[in-house]
C-alpha cells in the first residue's frame, strides 16, 4: 500500500446505482454517494455524471494527491483492458466496448498526478476485498465464490487474481455440474452449470422441483409454486421445515462435490462463501464441508476451511472494488 | 536465466530409473547418466548413488560452480517442502517423508557455492519443460495434459506454476467427468475421474466395453480383450477400424468437455497435451477441439489453442525437471 496516499476509491456499478466510496487503508468507507446507472445514454455522459458526484468527496479526502488508486466492480468487466465489453443490462455499454478505466483516469487526474484505475467484475472485486480487508488476508491461495441470483468467483493463486489468457477467468459458476439428459438450462445457455443449481434462483427451482415431484406436506406449500423464492425457503427451514432443510443439504451437497474438483485445480486454502444464500448457515454451509470431504481426493481432504465472508454488508461491494486501488 | 551459470541439472525420478542430466540455457542435454531407482534400502543409500552418477557430468560441465540450479521430477513431490511425501511406488519413500531436495543440495553444494534444488511432480516438470523450452514459450497461461498410464497435469497462471496452498493443486486427471452411477472407478479409489477414460488404460477399457456392448466387426477383435492396449486400438484407427477411431472420438470428446470447464477456471492461453497417446494425432486431437469449442462458455468459444507438446522424445522428462533449476 501507497503509504504516501492514505486514500482508494471504489466503485460498485450495478444495473441500478453506482456507488462511490473514499475508502481507508482498514477498509473504513469515510465517504461515499451514488448516482443511478441508467440515466445516461453515452457512457461519456454516466462518466461525467460519476467525476461530479466524487469530486466533492475526493475534496473531503484532501484532494486527488490523496488516492491512491481507483477500483471499479462491474459486470463484463475486462481487467487487462479496463473495459467493459458488450454489458447486455447496461444501456450505454450493451453493444460496445466501452474503455472506463481509461476515461475515468482522464477526467480525475492532473498534470502532476495520473491517478491509477482498474476495473473487473463483481466476484473477482470480491475476493480483492476479502484478501485485504477481509477474512483472507495473509492467504495466498483461496476461492471466494458468490451465491445471488447467479453463481460467481474470484479465484486467488499465489497472492494473485486468475484473470487468465483474455481476462475473463475464474466462472465457476458456469461448471458443468450435471451431464446427464436432464441438466437443468442454465441462463449462460448452456446445461448442468453450477449456476443453475447453487444460485438464489437455483434455489427455488429445487424448491419447486421437490414440491411438484411428491404430496409431502412442507411450510412452502403455504405460496403459489412460481412465487417461490430462495428466503421463502430459508424462513421455512428455520421453522424446522424438513422439505426446506432438505433442499439447502441438497445445494450444498452439490457446491461441495464442485468444490471438491475446483480443489483438484488449485488446492486453496479456503472456501470463502459471499451472498444473500449464506444466511442460510448452517443449512447450507455444513453441507457443503461435508460433501467437500467426502468427494475430494485424500491428499485434500480436511485441509481447505470454508467460511463465509466478513464482509457482508451493504458496502462490501465498493469494499471490494476499491481493493483495486492499492495495487501497485 | 542466470547468465554466470549457462547449465542446469535435470533429474527424472521414475519407479524403475532416475536419469541425471546436464542442460544448457536452449535446452540441450550435454551429459546423462542414469541409475536404477530402487537398488537402494535408503533415502540415503539413493542420493549418494546419485551423486556418485553425477559427479563425472558435472565435471564435464566445469564443475558445479557452472550450473545455475537442480530440478527433480519425481511422483508425490512438493514444491514446497523439496519432499517426496509415501509414494507408494518408491521402496525407500513409501511411508515417510524424504526431503530430496535438501539431501541433494547438501551433497552438492561447495563451501564457496549453495546449489538450489527443487522437485515437483512429473506433469508440473513437463509444464516448466514447455514454458522454458517447448511450445509455451512466451505464454502465461496454459494448462499441460499429460496422457499416459494416468492423467496428470501441470497448470500456468500468471507465468508461475499453481502449486496450491499445500504444493499438491494441478490434479486435472481427478476431476469428476462422470457423476453418474456407471462412473468408473479411478484407481485413486473414487468413481467417474477424467483419468479412468482419457489415460492410455482408459482408452482401452474403452475399448473393451465396446466390444463387449455389441458384435460390430472390429479389427480389435483379432486380440484377447484382456490384452488390448492403447496401441493396438491406435494401429487399428490407423488401418481404418471405425470401432477403432470411435474409441479416440469418445477419449477426446470427453477430455475437451473436460478442458471447457478448465478454462472456466482458469481461461489458458492453450492446451497442451504431452504422452503416448498423443500419437493418435488427430484422431484424439479434433474430437478434444471439436468438443472444447461446443461446450465451453460462449466468452472462451474458439480462444484456445489445441497443442501437442514439442518435448516428446525420451528426454523431456529430464529437460522438464532441468527447468527449475533456471527458478530464481
Amino acid at each position: 500500500m501507497d503509504t504516501q496516499k492514505p486514500f482508494v476509491i471504489g466503485v460498485d456499478l450495478g444495473g441500478t446505482n453506482t456507488v462511490f466510496g473514499i475508502v481507508d487503508a482498514r477498509g473504513n468507507i469515510v465517504a461515499q454517494d451514488s448516482i443511478k446507472t441508467q440515466n445516461y445514454k453515452t457512457a461519456c455522459s454516466f462518466v461525467e455524471a460519476g467525476v461530479v458526484c466524487l469530486t466533492p468527496l475526493v475534496a473531503q479526502a484532501g484532494g486527488i494527491e490523496n488516492i491512491a488508486g481507483m477500483g471499479i466492480g462491474a459486470p463484463n468487466a475486462n481487467y487487462y483492458s479496463g473495459s467493459i465489453e458488450n454489458a447486455p443490462n447496461l444501456s450505454w455499454a450493451h453493444d460496445c466496448v466501452v474503455p472506463l478505466a481509461q476515461m475515468f483516469s482522464d477526467q480525475l487526474s492532473t498534470s502532476n498526478y495520473r491517478l491509477p484505475v482498474r476495473l473487473t467484475n463483481d466476484a473477482n472485486a470480491a475476493a480483492m476485498g476479502e484478501m485485504t480487508y477481509g477474512v483472507a488476508r495473509g492467504m495466498k491461495n483461496f476461492i471466494v465464490i458468490t451465491l445471488g441470483t447467479g453463481v460467481g468467483s474470484g479465484v486467488v493463486v499465489n497472492g494473485q487474481l486468475v484473470y487468465g489468457h483474455d481476462g475473463f477467468a475464474g466462472e465457476l459458476g458456469h461448471v458443468r455440474v450435471d451431464h446427464s439428459a436432464k441438466a437443468r438450462l442454465c441462463g449462460c445457455g448452456r446445461h448442468g452449470c453450477l449456476e443453475a443449481y447453487c444460485s438464489a434462483t437455483g434455489v427455488a427451482r429445487t424448491a419447486r422441483e421437490m414440491l411438484q415431484l411428491s404430496e409431502r406436506p412442507s411450510l412452502l406449500r403455504a405460496k403459489n409454486l412460481d412465487d417461490i423464492e430462495s428466503l421463502d425457503v430459508f424462513q421455512a427451514a428455520q421453522k424446522g421445515d424438513e422439505m426446506a432443510k432438505e433442499i439447502f443439504n441438497y445445494t450444498g451437497y452439490t457446491l461441495g462435490e464442485a468444490c471438491a474438483d475446483f480443489a483438484a485445480f488449485s488446492s486453496p486454502e479456503a472456501f470463502i462463501f459471499f451472498g444473500g444464500l449464506c444466511k442460510a448457515g448452517d443449512f447450507i454451509m455444513k453441507p457443503i464441508e461435508e460433501a467437500y470431504n467426502h468427494a475430494v481426493m485424500p491428499i485434500f481432504r480436511g485441509k481447505a476451511k470454508f467460511l463465509v465472508s466478513g464482509l457482508m454488508n451493504a458496502n462490501a461491494a465498493v469494499l471490494g472494488a476499491s481493493a483495486l486501488g492499492w495495487e501497485k
